[in-house]
């Protein structure tokens, strides 16, 4: 018998960061006073520091699908043609809102765990010059693969389309540069690298995005970006806000910027990259090894093992939660996820966890070579001592 | 740059259990309530069963010191004949309580990171049959090393004397059987296995015990063990009690009952022996290699290295707070903590990072070997998946 600690260690929800949950405490607070008021404008204005954007951003009480089904039934009429990236779960996601609304869509797939190459949106857009959207993962979280959204939005940006990209896991995980690429809609959730809990979708707007509000005639109520827009300006949201969250994220991004967003970025990027050769040591498979993201990344089970039992064991036996495969993927690979509020000493334990229990299944590892990649990585990076953030 | 989460792993405080801080939000209660008593007095029977003992257990607001002080103030008087054992900075805090108190101490050293034996302790009762008190820590934190209270319990028991341990850092990372022993009082703090922050001091009392208190005569107020035992028995506390702490410790004894205490006691003991594997393997010294204790373990530096910088690069590349040495010891050891809410998760992140810092300052070491040593031992001991603990 031991003591196992519960960590979060999925790619959404993520570990929370705490100085953010100590601030839910102060949610006795109203939210039309001109305390939550000063509150709510400077949140929005950190979210939109910290997303690089000059575009508008606005924050809903939604999960991240909620955003995704504002930009559909906000900026598209029925019968709109439309070009849906499908790469796994969540661009499947986008499919099924294009059709719940009766966008006219042609959808791009790729098989789980490679991308939608640039080029075949270019040549899509081509051949239907009447094309009104784009609908893409920045990070398709399901198969740990990232599309190259910079060369599909200029690709975008030449014709009369809008790009809309779900960076749900995509922001804080990887660059975007949403002004300067053409992300005309980019989405993102309170519960990924902002290192709080689930319920605050977030939606940054441009130009080009506005003018397609005019003109869409989808019906919608509580989610509506102009009113939404309107409010924010005021200082307040449309509906009631979830006070205790915007306390958190309030807090979160205090940390983000000091920290500062290319960081956090670099954060993922090398907790990413030490497990893909921690993995590869072992002996294990990528399961996106040709473009993988660094929000999460996906491993394929080893022959014979059902990624169940790895997912299983990880928190039977350490009481660390991480991720299945989803949909078709499930049983066949295990998810290591590094969005957020992750650091070194969490794969140091991960990586060591694996290894037990791959060995303890019957699939030969030494101890501590895995663990020993990681290592080697955060050496070779010259990660060197800092000033200590909290 | 990257991310580093401030992880508290000294020997106390220790890692606080996640449901006990939370059940701290509860606190707008007030003391004097029947509310309140519930909570006290089902608080109090808890410890004293996680404690293992028939006595009366009591509780003060204070640290650990207020207990070892009302101790001495409660139960001895002026001029009476002591034995106190040091083999480390808490033991010297015992003489200098006897000292201030006016007791006439005879101290038995030991070198730090050696223990005072037993037969040491017979030996001197025999000299002085006059001896009202042995003090003694059943584990010394300064170095890590525990005393066997056990043999030293039995020769008390043959005397006048009573037999004062301070088991701040033995509750719950030793064996201890109170009453079967002779440990005539015990002291433990809740910062400590209890999981909690600091703030709260228990003593158990022996009836031995009870009758030196009819006859001391050493002034005290605020520590009072007769007014306190009479004000637990109506389920409330002499002065103001530290709610807020009080609820914390009610939900971590939950978790302990749940877990069980020999199990609490095993999960140290474990922990103990792998990092003991993991830094010999090394190539470190353990700085109390003969009675290593489970609470912490102590570990010398590298020739040519202060500890200190040990200590402050776990903090500046990692986040993690390790102890130093204390006293005389501050530059020459770094203590690793086992004791309360600390799991292997916790000990594969500490030592793939002392491997990090070790290689980083010229000290030669082998990536994975140390934590391949923890994953070894984990497995030997046949560390099986089980229903899991919050």
């Amino acid at each position: 018998m031991h003591i196992r600690k519960q960590r979060l260690l999925t790619p959404g929800p993520t570990p929370l960061y705490p100085p953010a949950l100590h601030a839910m405490m102060a949610a006795d607070i109203h939210h039309r006073t001109e305390d939550f008021r000063k509150v709510y404008r400077s949140t929005l204005a950190d979210l939109k520091e910290v997303m690089g954007t000059a575009h508008d951003v606005l924050m809903f009480a939604a999960s991240g699908t909620g955003a995704m089904d504002a930009a559909v039934s906000n900026l598209f009429s029925r019968g709109d043609k439309a070009i849906v990236c499908v790469a796994g779960k969540f661009g499947e996601r986008w499919a099924e809102i294009a059709k719940a609304y009766g966008l006219d869509a042609t959808v791009l797939s790729a098989p789980y765990g490679e991308v939608v190459a640039p080029e075949r949106v270019a040549a899509a857009l081509e051949a239907e010059p009447a094309t009104r959207g784009v609908f893409v993962q920045a990070s398709e979280t399901s198969t740990g693969a990232a599309h190259d959204v910079r060369t599909m939005g200029s690709a975008v940006a030449k014709t009369g389309a809008i790009f809309v990209v779900d960076a749900i896991t995509g922001l804080g995980t990887m660059p975007l540069d949403i002004d300067g690429w053409g992300l005309d809609v980019t989405i993102g959730g309170s519960q990924k690298a902002f290192m709080i809990p689930p319920g605050l979708a977030f939606m940054s707007i441009s130009p080009k995005a506005w003018g397609f509000a005019d003109s869409a005639t989808l019906p919608h109520y509580y989610f509506n970006l102009k009113k939404e827009k309107k409010s924010g300006d005021a200082g307040e949201s449309s509906w009631t806000p979830s006070t205790a969250l915007i306390l958190a994220l309030a807090e979160a991004l205090k940390y983000v910027k000091q920290l500062g967003m290319p960081h956090l970025i670099e954060n993922a990027q090398l907790l990413a990259r030490a497990t893909r050769a921690a993995v590869e040591k072992l002996g294990l498979e990528l399961f996106a090894p040709h473009s993988p993201g660094s929000s999460v990344t996906a491993v394929k089970a080893p022959p014979g093992l059902d990624s169940g039992v790895i997912v299983k064991e990880f928190r039977s036996r350490f009481g660390a939660v991480i991720a299945n495969g989803q949909g078709s993927m499930k049983g066949q690979i295990f998810r290591i996820a590094h969005l957020g509020y992750f650091d070194f000493a969490d794969l140091f334990a991960v990586i060591a966890e694996l290894e037990i229990i791959l060995r303890a299944n019957g699939f030969p590892v030494e101890f501590g070579t895995g663990v020993a990649a990681v290592e080697n990585l955060y050496s070779e990076v010259a990660v060197t001592p800092q000033a200590v953030h909290a």
